[in-house]
């Protein structure tokens, strides 16, 4: 058995734009929910992100496969009614506008629970809700810099940006893993709860490693490009060729190994110099040098089935190109008007058959007003 | 109403080592669950990383707060046995042991939900069970350069690895979010179901932008340090004082405001070369010299006040050490031996007080002991 349509019969509304909430949206749409997109009458700007395919945007087909589209004006009672309506039978709001919009429309989540007890409200910001932050706008990029992730990402000289959206990833899915222990704790209690998740504590999260290091080991690690911050011998070396080959030795027996079949020196793995990692990463320096070395001497293809057979953990420094045509890769597919696209795979394996097809802008509207549409009490009118 | 413990009587056993799975375990006791982390008689190798907190790795302290410990040496009948016995109990088995190992070991899912039919078992590898994948070793690095993540990230001239360990928290949070979706599952089912995670997987996931530029826009990205690649303007430009102001504009909307607000010249947002993202991106480099002309003229202070006023999305370029006296920045505590020390905080608030205390190498093994071990028909024998 496996994960085969789990969240099936779950109702999501989600008023979002760009990357983060969408990818939530898309993980929810995948385990099984029933995912209604609203948009504002322009649509989603991610729409605009590129013209890829035949002028619609392949990265927008990428996060939003499987949902229903519709667009709705929620400064009009009409509309602002309608939503209302669907959400008394929704089990999830998900929403990333920008700073307190969503509370300026009304959509606070105690008030809504008070006439859908279930209902679980989840929103994404940039920098959370406390009085400084509350109307600091963000976007992946400005919270990679904010929270320090590029300052130890890039060259000695330069630091960079990370080349994917990972702020904005990362809080997705920590967004869909937040609604999920919701759905959990609901099995128990029977109602929803309100979930903020902020793109900024959630890099800080993961920048714990230098930061604990700046707090705890004498300072954050500085930027090496291709070489590891706390861990040696960690990162590329080249080959005779020229190839950029990257191994980690992360044990002191994986070490031990190294030394004795390729660097052909026991002594180094004798040596307090290069005792444990802390000693190694100390003097890294040093071993890099012999690493460098000694791989020089190597062609690629010997060197990396040596190592193999060592079991000496490497990788080839792929470009996207060589990712595209990867062996490993699994696809999915996108279907977009007309278009049917390949984008890299979810990686978790469900045998549910959720919708691969993109809408388009405000396709499921006369559907969705005809299912919700009947005449309620406004909860705006409080 | 906030999350509460809502693993609460949830049993976890992880063998596990390094960053993945830990992290995995981490969330799974944040939630409430009572995790159980199987270590070899030399402990997680993780507990060597660094020994910034009286000898021991804050970077482990990080990764272990909430759990158990117990060294146990599968290969021998005895301890094999009480894991057994754990696990007729468990909920879950979580691993990310060397490629092939916990089969080795006998640890096959569905063998084991034949004794528990409500097991769940996780197993996270670098590269999935393919014939070609399974025996490749994997760390973090590793798996960012073999998916294309490093030759997207860097300058120009030089590509660089993402300054923290990106592969294994993404999939470590993959993992949990499948761990929940299996629980809610079997809410329904009522049985366990075996999930296996990669992280080359969910590398490749998160590299979808750059892989549809590949395929469908004419070619990924080249690496831009702190630019961004698929939206103009969106990077870091230098201030009268030198410091590095991030901007973004993500809509025509928001380039026209700019274009008045702060470029003052209305007819830029007018020209074709402006006239939505493509065309801005298209044209990023003259476009980029002329936000620069005009950001070289303002003092910090007052730039950043006058987009703040204006709305348009800015950020500093933070140090780790900034980012250690963030006013966002909420941190946790973690205790190891006499120590407490100061963590940044999960990104989901829970209201469940998980324990902070970081378990010494074995602490619970004669507590486990106790509890399980009943004499019982061992499941090798088959």
């Amino acid at each position: 058995m496996a994960l085969n349509n789990e969240l099936e019969g779950i109702l999501v509304v989600s008023i979002e734009q760009a990357v983060a909430a969408p990818y939530c949206g898309l993980l929810l749409a995948d385990a099984g929910a029933r995912v209604i997109k609203i948009e504002r009458s322009g649509g989603d700007f991610a729409r605009s992100y590129d013209t890829g395919i035949d002028g619609q945007s392949a990265i927008f087909a990428w996060l939003n496969r499987g949902k229903e589209s519709i667009c709705l004006d929620l400064k009009t009672v009409k509309d602002f009614n309608l939503l209302i309506n669907i959400l008394r039978k929704a089990d999830v709001l998900l929403s990333n506008l920008a700073p307190g919009a969503i509370e300026r429309l009304g959509l606070i989540g105690n008030d809504l629970r008070k006439e859908n007890s279930r209902l679980v409200t989840c929103s994404i910001s940039g920098y959370g809700d406390s009085k400084l932050a509350k109307n600091k706008k963000a976007y992946d990029f400005l919270v990679q810099a904010e929270s320090g992730l590029c300052a130890v990402t890039g060259t000695e000289k330069f630091p960079s940006r990370v080349g994917i959206s990972v702020a904005d990833l990362s809080t997705g899915l920590t967004a869909f893993s937040a609604i999920l222990r919701s759905l959990l704790q609901r099995e128990r209690t029977g109602v929803g709860i309100d979930l903020k998740i902020s793109m900024f504590d959630v890099m800080a999260d993961w920048m714990n490693m230098p930061l604990l290091a700046h707090r705890y080991m004498g300072g954050a690690p500085a930027r090496m490009g291709l070489q590891h911050s706390f861990i040696a011998p960690y990162g590329a070396f080249k080959s005779k060729n020229g190839d950029q080959i990257l191994i980690s030795i992360q044990s002191n027996r994986e070490f031990n190994i190294f030394c004795k079949g390729i660097l052909e020196d026991i002594t180094l793995s004798e040596n307090p110099k290069f005792a444990d990692n802390p000693s190694r990463y100390k003097n890294h320096i040093i071993l890099d040098k012999i690493v460098s070395g000694v791989f020089e001497t190597w062609e690629t293809e010997p060197l990396i089935k040596k190592l193999d057979s060592l079991k000496i953990a490497n990788a080839r420094m792929n470009t996207v190109e060589e990712l595209s045509r990867h062996p490993f890769l699994k696809t999915s597919t996108a279907i977009i008007g007309a278009n049917e696209i390949n984008v890299a795979a979810l990686p978790v394996h469900s045998e549910g058959l959720s919708s691969k097809k993109v809408p388009n802008l405000n396709e499921s509207e006369s559907q969705i007003r005809d299912e919700f549409s009947k005449k309620n009490k406004r909860l705006r009118e409080k």
